[in-house]
């Protein structure tokens, strides 16, 4: 028989590291930092598995945890959900979304989803037998429309996602795109389901708008964040599902047969974190606002043109002016040739803007990897 | 909307692991040890996340884990799986039994699964959109009858479950299962999923039949085990599936938008633990063997009968000498009021074999807990 996922190659993230590793390039790819874990993360960790929290978590994640996450979650955005009934644990934030896409979509349903979006979502969505429909954002902006995503509402959607701050542009939702979708959601049975990963690191002292804010848009949505991005630990894959209680039934449906439950002794340390330093979060944004001046500075005598960055840890880049290669092609050139990986975006598009010359770097990095990124770029 | 998945409430093993703590039973329901992890693996660990692998591991696994159980497989089974196209890491044997049913049931397509079997089996098929079909197996050796499996083949059968050694009752495929295995899926393109997590813990001298082992069966078997069970970690998630390169590719695409990674610093541990001692495994078999023995005779003074124990860390017993409850009330009862803690087969079942009166322990456990176990059991 035929492949059930006919699209689907190997990710990009993946391609595209290896390209790097094969061809020793500083690797501005795959979004993931080089610096390290807090130690006291790394010590909460030693000391839970030391003690002998070594077997099954329950399901739904340590109570602990749940606990901080509900904590932390009416510290950073005024609202606390029930730790038993609507928070639940996952093995990383992509976990979280298949999961909530199981949980809900139907064969037949249409899922709504905003271009770019992260590579996963559209391949979960087909293995639950639903249909993506795409619905671009703004090419320059990377707002949405909510006019033309209104008008993609059919009676089949079962589901609509939105990511913010967006990967891979960083753009934000503002309020203004909140009242929109609720408006438009408003009276409907459609389900939200927003990746907010990125939630911490946001510059110029804007506002994140979590969904979780939003009594309104609460009420119907999944808001899925991990640790990955917030603790410097992408490979740590503790992530998690605020929903509520009906939701949160059907999602760890899926999730105690899927992975059941996840690394236990990281969850006793994030636990742990949370609750004795809550204030991490604060200074992520600071942390990373700095490191993207810095690498905006450096690219100013590149002949990249950078993008605005609101959030997230990636820096979009117009290379119009170095190079005709499709979005895909050029990355390959950049990372053989020049010794710099970077993400296409045109793998986050069903139908990427024709002649659109974006890539995408990370600058979750040391500043001498940024530095020796910035040598190679600089002779482009 | 209804939900998904109408049938599925929360797992037993959650119940009765819930049930246990309120009551402070003496907890021999959900499978885990209560000893700890080997010291050395708990220290490449440490070492591991200190050294700074934190960050994403590759997709299918870290090489040197790929490597290492490739070189086990060989070792164990006198086949070696490619490590780059056959051996893929998961969150867990519980993800790969989900990825390796997502990666090829499609909506209509029928799955013979053998009843008695693991909770996880039909809710993922469900949400595959395929259809359980409940083959039975011997009520009393809970061998299967390959007559009747041949039976419910049909052209729809897109797949075949086995588990060996098997859990609720420790049964084990022989060879001459196998070769009716094979003569019977001969000629079909029907795949077969085997979940071997207890390969290890086999008895008396008895060989584990892994499907790994038989070059026919094996090319067109997704074959699944993880480490939980082998090194005393059930919380550590780490599982795996070796499948033929075909198989491997359809299954990764599922795992790449699942989970995408596992935990890495317990990769490089499992890795680092397998090469330095590869025959941990070999000592396995005798140390349950002796906590096997030593369990049942003391049972001897109690009125419960326990069955066989071919492999596996679980003891079935009979009640009917002491209770007419059917086996989910007796299990509550046991726990409630007698505080021990058990689970109960019908769970396990489409239709629990009317009468059957089985319970099932854990003996994944130190000494002392046993003896409390037991004292607790001698009043029945
Ligand atoms: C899971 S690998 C991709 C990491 C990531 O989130 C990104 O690079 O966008
Ligand atoms: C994932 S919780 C159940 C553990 C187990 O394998 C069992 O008890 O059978």
């Amino acid at each position: 028989p035929e492949t059930k996922l006919p699209k689907v190659g190997t990710t990009i993230f993946t391609v595209m590291s290896q390209l790097a590793a094969e061809h020793g390039a500083v690797n501005l790819g795959q979004g993931f930092p080089d610096f390290e874990v807090p130690g006291r993360l790394v010590e909460a960790l030693d000391r839970a598995m030391r003690a002998g929290l070594n077997q099954y978590a329950p399901a739904h994640g340590l109570p602990a945890l749940r606990e901080a996450i509900a904590a932390k979650t009416e510290r950073c955005y005024g609202h606390r959900p029930d730790a038993d009934r609507e928070v639940t644990v996952t093995s990383g934030a992509s976990e979280a979304i298949f999961d909530a896409i199981h949980a809900v979509v139907r064969p037949g349903d249409e899922v709504i989803v905003l271009d770019p979006c992260y590579d996963c979502y559209e391949p979960a969505i087909d293995l639950a037998g639903g249909v993506a429909v795409h619905v671009p954002l703004d090419p320059r902006t990377f707002a949405p429309h909510w006019g033309v995503v209104s008008a993609a509402i059919t009676p089949k959607t079962r589901m609509l996602m939105v990511n913010t701050p967006h990967n891979p542009s960083g753009a934000m939702l503002g309020t203004g795109d909140i009242d929109r979708l609720a408006a438009l959601l408003r009276g409907t049975d459609i389900v939200l389901l927003s990746d907010e990963v990125y939630e911490h690191i946001v510059f110029d002292g804007a506002r994140h708008e979590s969904i979780l804010r939003h009594a309104e848009l609460r009420e119907r949505a999944f808001v899925v964040s991990s640790f990955g991005k917030t603790y410097h630990c992408t490979g740590w894959k503790v992530g998690y599902c605020v929903a509520p209680p009906a939701l949160t039934a059907e999602f760890r449906k899926v999730h105690q047969y899927n992975t059941f439950c996840t690394f236990t002794p990281a969850q006793a340390a994030f636990a742990e974190m949370i609750r004795e330093d809550p204030a991490h979060y604060e200074q992520l944004g600071a942390f990373y606002e700095a490191k993207r001046d810095r690498f905006r500075a450096q690219l100013e005598g590149t002949r990249l043109k950078p993008l605005p960055v609101p959030g997230g840890y990636f820096q979009l880049v117009d290379y119009s002016a170095v190079s005709d290669l499709d979005d895909t092609a050029f990355c390959r050139w950049l990372t053989t040739e020049k010794g710099v990986a970077a993400i296409p975006l045109s793998p986050f598009y069903e139908s990427p803007p024709a002649g659109q010359r974006l890539a995408r770097l990370c600058f979750a990095k040391n500043e001498a990897t940024l530095d020796e990124a910035i040598s190679r770029l600089g002779t482009l």
